[in-house]
């Protein structure tokens, strides 16, 4: 039988402490739905009483219609010494209007005494205020206590008292964390079971990586009774980073029989991972468990060989389960069931074995080695494969552009585009200026382009990304740049990769405006066919 | 009483085996010495039978006298049906003249019959006969049970008949490999320790990282008997690598009593993980336990204040001890406190009352409003405080420059940038070509500089990544370039913001060189005065 369990994610609150981090409210809007759409119970989105950010970002996700994920604030125990109605913390955790919270509270006596510098006692009532009068507003309460093992350690009758006081206060859950992350798997079985003893509620977990046991730690803390687990989904967080969910899930439901994630969604964990990282702009390392690029990449010949024969023998788990593949065998896109799905839907007859499928393969497999991701770029990778079916011809042609950077700018603006382009047998050259040299090369197409297609002046960017795919090349690096556009109705994101910055915005951008073009002409098409 | 626990090494056999690694001989020699110096009991340096270059190198070996560590060459077991002396791969092994050797052999029935194509009976007969050969030709050998694990759960007695037939042989160690690395610590525990009551040698573990555990596998199997421990430095290896030595090394001396490397050369751990990294051109991540640079940093103001009001609050073990440093990050989310350490690391007479203290404060909270981030840049953040105190004048002055970027390109690259500097009164005016205006831009600045400054031609970039803040702008958005540089002993790391990508990596830039040639000053001037 399956045992649920049930994650939190909190790389919006807890992973936005890892150095390099810092969201913007857009991207914690799309961290959430990813996150939604994946099947995670908790997303912990924020902390409305320490950075006043957040405030604004709960007010914006109200309007995010979330399927499957409760959503989260973040804060602590009132101060010490007053009402819980007093405390403006409490009241801007309140005025998030999430259903359910998170409190955190001390449970090591030290932290009472030498950092909060309070009694014992008032400890213990400032936690049990805290979860109750939440609940008095209506409010479920999951409690954090916070640096419980080393509390524990140190005075283990007080931080049980203190788990006790949040359970008097309705606490739906118990936390027990790792908060220096220092423990090791056997201290916390031994220390979950004995708390599993003498607490009824549900309890969880949630771990820091100061001993590379933060995994481990989860997966122990689980066997010893937890069923609610803390981290973040690419182990983002202070110091050595929290526990890493995209680890601690295919762990626990692939290997160890608990539900986390709906089955039919486990294959999008890499994906999902991939995407995270990208908004994140912090790169996955290659040897992550599971998500990794390499994490199922054989190089030994003999593990190649033994592979081969035997898949079990240098694979723990299927990779296409998790989304990934192996790498010698086939392309590093998503398994070959999602990439026939995909072409499946742009030209409804290619079959796996129509000679096309294979062409189109060869050309995803070269693309993906030159850096090119299509996992974010969905338009780009329906142009390659409409090109490589020869179903569309391109709407212009580039003669040539120039652009020019200076510092001190003459006059205005720092850079200035020239560009000559040709559609049919007429040429138009034009020039504009920008902030940047993408900004006036862009200014500068789309206005050479308004005297044949007046339809693009419909059409905008709406994001642009920049990631360094080989940083130790400096500036000579190659760089992947991701485009989405929008036109009021749809959104379609495009990629271009190349060593140089401009040659890749050229290539996104161009993908963006043939494929705006492309949609116009099917919609006329479709008018005058009377078709649907 | 301190237990001894040994180490074995084998960044240069299966480290090698990571994907992007590749040492060359003169990296391997490098290596070795380092990891003697810092006192580990085996280095494991290559497989002379499936890589020739390493018979080469063994050879090289020969000349550099090591303090500390045992070299060891790696083989496998005979071929099935052949005598040990007609086995070519163990008289190249023999050949390496290196005193212990590791004799790796099949553990599970599945891989005896599906990947060798032998009997089980024979699998047997290969092991003790290949481990006896070795030690009448006068070696100490280490037995590495390849999927020990997964053999012991398929067929457990099998799977023990094999290690008794290694210590018939007359192995002096047996290792017990979870290959795939698919298991969890509780099973590693449990299995290790049925091992120990019917084996008598010493007891090794050799894990791999697929379920992110290898590090809690190789602490379970410790705490369940073994006291000889197989991995990475820094975790390179196969798929998700192998286990993390520079965690397990500190896990185990520090917190759980075993003896692993002298005392006094536990304060190295970090200056020897960042010179491997850097001789094997990968850089190590800042989350990484103990040596990594984000590993003892602090970025939550409630966490910076904790850790100063009581070390123990937020940190696990004393920096120090490692090697490694406490850091405060300056963030959003950073109290004042923190930023009045970080000043007066700079300026000790600063205090929180000081006029310029409230200066900096303003200065740096308005670049924070503009989008810069210091947390990653702490370079940066020192040149704001020292030109605010007027401690250093600039070390050359942008008379002017124009950056040209064309398609198609006239001639070879797309990008070209002149530039004309001025130092004293002197100027100097020169070009470049460059894969993008930013390297373009780079290279001529650097080019200009080296007739005035010779002293740069030691540093380079050595990373380069681009944020885009406001992304809704599109290509009008601000970007934010940090640069990563080195000159061989030093990093530094320098920010830029602007809504030009080449204005923003400019500023990034001049902060880096100006950085180096000031530390290059104060440098020259404590030789001058004798100072230290």
């Amino acid at each position: 039988m399956t045992k649920k369990a049930y994650i939190l994610d909190s790389t919006l609150r807890d992973g936005a402490q890892g150095e390099g981090i810092s969201f913007s409210i857009e991207d914690k809007i799309n961290i959430v739905k990813a996150l939604d759409r994946l099947g995670i119970s908790f997303i912990e989105a924020g902390n409305p009483g320490s950075n006043p950010k957040d405030i604004e970002f709960f007010k914006r996700v109200r309007d995010v219609k979330l399927e499957n994920s409760v959503l989260v604030a973040f804060g602590s125990t009132r101060r010490k010494n007053i009402r819980p109605d007093e405390d403006i913390m409490l009241a801007s955790l309140l005025s998030t209007e999430t259903s359910t919270v998170v409190i955190f509270g001390k449970s090591w006596d030290l932290h009472v005494t030498d950092v909060l510098g309070t009694t014992l006692d008032e400890n213990l009532l400032m936690i049990e205020d805290t979860v109750s009068y939440l609940r008095r507003n209506g409010r479920e309460v999951i409690y954090d206590a916070e640096h419980f093992f080393d509390g524990y350690k140190a005075n283990p009758e007080y931080a049980l008292q203190t788990l006790k006081a949040a359970c008097r206060g309705g606490a739906k859950c118990i936390v027990l964390c790792d908060t220096n992350g220092g423990c090791f798997p056997s201290e916390i079985k031994e220390i979950t079971a004995e708390v599993a003893k003498v607490i009824d509620v549900e309890i969880g977990i949630h771990c820091h990586n100061d001993t590379g046991c933060a995994v481990a730690n989860s997966i122990a803390a689980v066997e010893a009774g937890a069923r609610h687990i803390q981290g973040t989904f690419l182990g983002f967080g202070e110091r050595c980073g929290n526990a890493n969910l995209s680890t601690i899930i295919p762990n626990l439901q692939l290997k160890l029989g608990y539900s986390c994630i709906p089955d039919s969604n486990m294959s999008q964990l890499t994906t999902t991972a991939r995407y995270i990282a990208e908004v994140s702009n912090i790169p996955i390392v290659g040897y992550e468990p599971y998500v990794g690029n390499s994490a199922f990449a054989h190089k030994a010949g003999m593990h190649a060989d033994g592979v081969t024969k035997v898949s079990q023998s240098f694979e723990h788990v299927d990779p296409a389960v998790v989304g990934n593949s192996r790498r010698f065998l086939i392309s590093e896109m998503a398994g070959r069931t999602t990439l026939m799905q995909k072409l499946q839907n742009i030209c409804p007859d290619l079959t796996r074995d129509s000679p096309q499928t294979k062409e189109i393969t060869d050309i995803l497999k070269k693309l993906e080695f030159e850096g090119y991701q299509f996992d974010a770029a969905e338009t780009s990778f329906e142009l390659v494969v409409r090109r490589q079916l020869q179903q569309y011809k391109p709407f212009f042609e580039l003669v040539h552009f120039k652009i020019i950077g200076e510092k001190p700018a003459v006059v205005g603006y720092n850079s200035s585009a020239t560009i000559k382009i040709r559609v049919g047998d007429k040429e138009e050259i034009t020039a504009a200026e920008g902030d940047g040299p993408v900004h006036a090369l862009d200014s500068a197409l789309r206005k050479a382009l308004y005297v044949f297609y007046p339809e693009l002046r419909k059409s905008r960017l709406s994001d642009y990304k920049v990631r360094v795919l080989n940083p130790q090349a400096a500036t000579a690096a190659k760089v992947r740049v991701l485009i989405e556009s929008t036109d009021g109705e749809d959104v379609w994101s495009t990629v271009g990769v190349s060593t140089d910055i401009i040659e890749a915005s050229w290539i996104a951008l161009v993908d963006s405006i043939e494929y705006k073009l492309l949609k116009e002409r099917q919609k006329q098409k479709k008018l005058a066919t009377g078709g649907n």
